[in-house]
């Protein structure tokens, strides 16, 4: 399912198949393909989502700092774009329409599950270079591709149909093709087309799996406004 | 009772008041207080902190790159000598003696409430300048401080007598008043002497806060092996 | 002259004044006024610029990473935009028309005057919070908006008129406004309306005077092919 | 000469054999050898140095940050502390037997070729990880350790006879050992025992030989109060 998001995707995400299914078949999941997920459950998860795109964007943004080639840059830089200029105003598109003023959205207090999440990714990037940083922000890109994808063929209720088409959308899926390329191209200028034998691999998959899991955490706190 | 520790310091701490109490009068530190904490949870709260202070150790080394003056490389070089050449081995040195081999120590899974705290510090001290870093590193470094000599005089127990004259001794309440030193004329020293007027004090408070917060978090995880 | 790019901007000139005026009014500048700038040294310095152009779209990328609210993020990821996908673009086009590959341009050697400068802007920014880093990249942004405009009326040559009309259009100057307006936000929100009795002012007009000498010796390399 | 600093410093030397003999036998060096470097010179880069030690203090502490390992940690903050605390104050020291006040030399007004070499290496540490901090970082350790060693053994003046001597002396030359085991061990960790045939290695290799070169421009600038 996930071939089209690049070799070391698929390798990691194999690395990471018990957290990986928790993630991507989580409850809160679960009720958006169904519908039964409350609207209250799913506003709380907006807000904080909107708190996340901030931090994530950020973090989109220091894999430009990171860079070591043009294409490297104009990858990142088209995902920074996407996020800040896009997709950050959905959110506050589908808010305002339900009611919460971008004043409100802005004010979200950060639960401590969120906060995890991008400080983990931040500092993976700062502390190391792009490999690790691009290990910290995989899972979520991606991630939500391949939710966007089943979800769109499995969905039982229209409820959430603009979340899943969102991320079942071609534009989306054409951005996480693009970070799969990305990975896999900075993977081997820096470690070499058998990537996968050098020591930092095992490494950069339990950073791969650590962002997963804080994926899980992400979707339960959603559960609980 | 924490006027030893410095101006700023105690104003950050007043206006994280609610926080404060529920982390340093938390269950865990009661438990260390009667005695009650059961040794189960103490050792995995140690092996816990052994993770927690490589990271803490490291983000008072970035307190060193991101210092201007001479005075402030020397109080912060001064802490991470004493976190990485004394601290740590001193972990090292009771959880051999429990029979918790060092490859064990270093193998220690670190827990999401741990991950959270010290990649929070890390990145506040990236992105921002040496008061972000010190506004959240200050609850760790003095919270333990005011720990310690509340528990040298309130204990009923000697179990954790070690353990509290650690935080209680001499070195240890240099060690916070040096701190407390060096916020102050950082403050002074970036915002002015009325640093409390400038637009940043709200903020550096709510990184002092969340800080503590996730203190609190720590302890919580402390009670659950 | 400046009045159009921002109130802190004019202030940091007019401390700046001697620098800026070795820098605005360079030999190299007045070269491409009255069109007696050697072929050779044009292109010279653009390979060198493309160089330049990568750090400085990386630092730019960093005010991303260090923005605290959507609007600053919104106005450097911009600027992130305009250098990497067009103004870089824009290099690599008159170097192809001149004979220069893409491949000889991405292999120019970095002179020491180049890699001074970049390092010198990107540290400020790693080190310290998006003030400072900012003051580091306006002597660049504005600088080139001042020599273009003054180019633009002054000319007695057409040899240089694509570069100057680049630097004078009204592209570029928004440019330089939106950035002036960030600086101007970025200063208010961080020290207040009367940031120049911040004791951090002076530092940051430091930083502006010590980022402008660069340009002076950026200029003098360009004049030694 | 240089088998005592390690397998991988040994090998990045050969790769920058023509800057490294322009650095190790730079004219400025050859003074302090025969006494003739007049004691103006000798001061002015004396001045300039301690305002580069408060650099590369920092930039070893970032060292410390970007450890993966305990071991690796402990070596690191070991050249901090012998950074901070001991070789900055010898060169306080030393100036003010010369009649230079500290406050003076704090005030030292840094130079071109000072400033591009401490950021060259802060920026190379802040966006790559600890190996091409490391690789910054070594031509300035091992490369006075070489220079010491060599006029200890062919100097025919008293002269610099304390300078000389600092850097002959044991403790300076197990520092350089102890930097290259530090090498040695990160470079395997990172990329395995056969660490050059890694696509990164010609990359740090021009990481050594860059802050190979700024250290000649440091010799040449110190020749020109």
């Amino acid at each position: 399912m996930s071939g089209g998001y690049g070799h070391s995707f698929a390798l990691m995400r194999a690395q990471a198949e018990g957290p990986w299914q928790d993630y991507t078949r989580h409850g809160f999941v679960e009720g958006l393909k169904d519908g039964s997920l409350p609207r209250e459950a799913f506003l709380h998860y907006l807000r904080q989502d909107y708190v996340f795109l901030t931090h994530f964007s950020r973090a989109w943004a220091l894999a430009v700092v990171k860079s070591e080639t043009h294409a490297e840059m104009l990858a990142a830089v088209g995902t920074v774009n996407a996020l800040v200029a896009e997709e950050m105003q959905l959110h506050i598109g589908i808010c305002e329409a339900e009611g919460i003023s971008q004043d409100a959205l802005f004010a979200t207090a950060e639960r401590a599950e969120n906060l995890a999440y991008t400080r983990f990714v931040l500092e993976a990037g700062y502390s190391g270079d792009l490999l690790d940083l691009l290990a910290a922000l995989a899972p979520c890109v991606m991630g939500y591709g391949e939710i966007g994808t089943r979800l769109a063929a499995e969905a039982t209720s229209d409820t959430y149909a603009d979340w899943i088409n969102t991320y079942a959308g071609a534009d989306y899926q054409e951005a996480c093709a693009a970070v799969g390329v990305l990975m896999d191209t900075a993977l081997t200028r820096r470690l070499g087309v058998e990537f996968t034998t050098s020591p930092r691999w095992a490494r950069l998959c339990q950073t791969f799996r650590t962002a997963t899991e804080l994926e899980v955490g992400f979707w339960q706190m959603g559960l609980t406004p």
